[in-house]
């Protein structure tokens, strides 16, 4: 998690951003739309429930639903913590966003999460209607929004959803990244200890 | 539901089976393996979930989750009831067998479900590893173990899955299209009582 804090993005009034990525080291100004503007906030929201994941010792994956501009459902992976596959973030987040919009369609909802979903994550937004997703970092190995597999666009499916990626890609990514960092040297450690018995 | 009772299989001590399927109106006797006796007594007990659906007016699908020779987890679609898209019968299922199982691993269990799986349900399968899936009747409309997309068997996923298709499927069947009759019928029916008020 170290540096993490100094990645994020910061909003001066709400027309500009300023960042730091951390390869370049030097301030970027770039005139934002409000559309861009709402999608970094809710981006940065589900970084938020990502970070609880990472807090737990769980892969750093959350998510967040808006419905008329207000988080309805929020969620992050607790796959290990509670003992289920079914504990990914964007099930969870659908499970609380249903009970608020008492219905299982969620067909005037947004779905921001900080990775690319899974096949049964996309395949659950897909079920529960979800029109528009927005992705940060992709999962080439598993992601199922193009990577591995399309099941948010499979034109023989009776629901087809907007996919926008890269938001707040840098900043997601590197919580994956520090995770996997920090696992592997955890990892190490334990086996060197084990070694030394 | 009318005639459903007359199509159910007759397990004859347990190394025959004879069936009187609708088309051919007359009495065949074929010699079983105790994996299809196996086969056969678990699917009946999936399609006892899908009636509790039909009961509730909801799509009849019913799914049961086996280790060690015990069924662990039954689910049944409650989608309308419970108003929410994750309400599938294998989801519950799953659900289930994890609270039993005690980790989101299901390696040594066998999921029968009398309808192909969904998107989210296959990816579900995947998801909690479950090396095995029985299944009765295919959907070729949206069905995600062959029919539109293969999920179950994706090679680039880090699990597949060995599937058997077509267990008591003249039944299973007949439970779903007995069901889409009547809901046309009602349909129809309140649709002509509008028209007249």
């Amino acid at each position: 998690m170290v540096g993490i804090a100094k990645l994020f993005i910061e909003i001066d009034g709400l027309t500009t951003m300023k960042m730091k990525p951390k390869s370049l080291g030097r301030i970027n100004t770039k005139v934002l739309t409000p559309e861009e503007i709402e999608d970094i906030k809710y981006m940065r929201a589900a970084y938020a429930q990502a970070k609880k994941a990472y807090m737990l010792g769980e892969v750093p994956i959350g998510c967040v639903i808006v419905y008329e501009g207000k988080i309805i459902g929020r969620g992050y992976n607790r796959r290990n913590t509670d003992k289920t596959a079914l504990a990914h973030a964007e099930i969870t987040a659908i499970k609380r966003a249903t009970r608020v919009i008492k219905d299982w369609r969620l067909e005037e909802c947004k779905l921001y999460v900080t990775l690319e979903p899974c096949q049964m994550c996309a395949g659950a937004i897909v079920q529960a209607r979800i029109p528009e997703v927005i992705m940060a970092a992709e999962n080439p190995k598993a992601g199922c929004a193009g990577s591995v597999m399309d099941i948010l666009n499979n034109p023989e499916f009776n629901h087809q959803v907007q996919v926008k990626k890269g938001v707040l890609k840098e900043e997601c990514s590197a919580l994956l990244k520090d995770f996997f960092v920090e696992l592997r040297a955890r990892n190490k450690a334990e086996k060197e200890q084990k070694g030394t018995l």
